[in-house]
């Protein structure tokens, strides 16, 4: 095999109860990649389309990653890398790590796999780090590994995928507005209360104990962010009016993706997230302010084989 | 049916990365009660032994739970109860809350059940408010339901059960000294970094991920407490050598239990959990302060009958 054709799905992070440690894979929306080997040593970006992103390998998210992962091997050739962007840049959908993470992927599999999938998380990150200035898991474990993945911590990386049940679907609503990753990270204070953070860590294992268990009512009850979603939403123009509605709608449980602008819902059953998805839409559209919205159950897998 | 002898067992609260929501329960080590009908109205406290506790019903937390349970129903009769304490007030395993929970049970046993054992929770809180000032969960909910429980949040109360991995043990080392409420209250602060929140809270997903998935290796790395353990400890005299030589002797994990000054040890396995309270118990006899040792797996049940 010397040449493959990937998809890399988009992800949800920072998912409400679960800041900086909590993501989901999302299914239908992604980029593509096409990776292959080349006779020429180290990695070269040969085209990218649907987005203006630096061809320059050290400057761009998915050549970093590639970078990283061949490092240590002592390869006889390289590999020419092609992006072609569908996520929207600054959208909260995690499209710097589908590249990191498709790069990596991609790679390894050209390679004959010598990493296990989780493995090349670590690798993902160095690539993601270009895009958001440090290291972090969030997006691109989900990406890579499918489903839910909780980021237990970092010393060292320790990450656990989660299965979803069956009929969870998530909506996604992406305003076309920019939130600038300096304003986001501007508003959340370095110091917390304590009681918030206890009612913050409940909600995180109710949830992780209602993806085990099947149990909707539970997953819908934890999705209450009370520490990083008050602090940002107003960086986000109608967030409580969308909220209100998708829950009003039968929404388990909505929030903030990523560092914003994307809005998110869970539902349970794809009738109930179309009817969440029609009612996000028909508010925002009060707002003037042009959007995407996105409805996918939870992806199982992760980046995937397109052709090979 | 008209009396009810019962086992009510101690308690692990704020187990390490859950503080104020995880707790578990412990085999072996509980107090007697014995709970029978009587043709007077009202709760009467008739005999307590073991422990030097008030008789007057409003001030003993099993006779204000006791109330609590019946405070509703429209009886004939009352009940009359009987302490018997085995487990040390001010132990940090959960002395008070196992009077209040087995008061609860044993009357809705009596009366032939008209509440769910997590229905009891509430009642049971009312009467653990007598001895620490505030309802809370963390210890009546293992105590009534068994294995480990997490109490997700108070409003409305909604505490989850999750069942032990079956090899779980826990080691629970009690010096005989006091760390007053008051103290152990005192040296939380009411802010707490936000970098340790996020670490906090990844390791106590990664601890119910580990419960559910019987993954032992994640639970051990999951307990780790960086916010209440390092303000806590130093009332506990040799708490760090203790907790060390847990470690070094194969315990997956170690802690304060509630609010101490009993110390913890979770293992895998009889043989390691054996080794692990020599151990601990050889390091806490240079200290020259007198402590008991119990060793006892997960309880699966919480409090049950003895005869009836």
């Amino acid at each position: 095999m010397n040449e493959i054709k990937i998809f890399c799905p988009a992800t949800i992070a920072n998912l409400n109860c679960g800041f900086d440690v909590l993501g989901l894979c999302l299914e239908g929306i992604g980029d593509e990649m096409i990776i292959r080997k080349s006779t020429e040593k180290g990695i070269k970006i040969t085209k990218i389309t649907g987005a203006d992103l630096p061809l320059e390998t050290e400057k761009n998210v998915a050549g970093v990653a590639a970078l990283a992962i061949i490092h240590d091997l002592d390869l006889e050739h390289g590999f020419e890398i092609e992006i072609h962007k569908k996520i929207k840049a600054g959208s909260g959908i995690g499209s710097s790590s589908a590249s990191a993470a498709g790069a990596v992927f991609g790679i390894n599999e050209l390679l004959g796999k010598p990493f296990a999938k989780h493995e090349l998380v670590d690798f993902a990150m160095k690539g993601e780090a270009v895009a958001s200035g440090c290291e972090h898991a969030d997006n691109v474990a989900p990406c890579l590994l499918g489903g839910f993945t909780l980021v237990r911590g970092y010393n060292p990386l320790d990450v656990i995928r989660i299965e979803s049940p069956s009929e969870l679907y998530a909506v996604v609503l992406h305003p076309h507005i920019e939130v600038k990753t300096s304003d986001a990270r501007a508003v959340l204070l370095p110091m917390i209360p304590m009681k918030d953070a206890i009612k913050q860590w409940g909600n995180l294992g109710g949830f992780i104990a209602g993806l085990y268990t099947n149990d909707y009512n539970l997953i819908g009850c934890s999705l209450n962010d009370v520490i990083v979603e008050p602090a940002r939403k107003h960086l986000i123009p109608n967030f409580d009016e969308v909220k209100n509605t998708a829950l009003q709608n039968g929404a388990l449980g909505s929030g903030i993706s990523g560092a914003g602008p994307s809005i998110f819902a869970l539902c349970k059953g794809q009738e109930i997230a179309e009817k969440v998805a029609f009612s996000m839409s028909e508010s925002y559209q009060n707002t003037g302010i042009t959007f995407d919205i996105h409805l996918s159950k939870i992806n199982p897998e992760g980046v995937t084989i397109i052709t090979n």
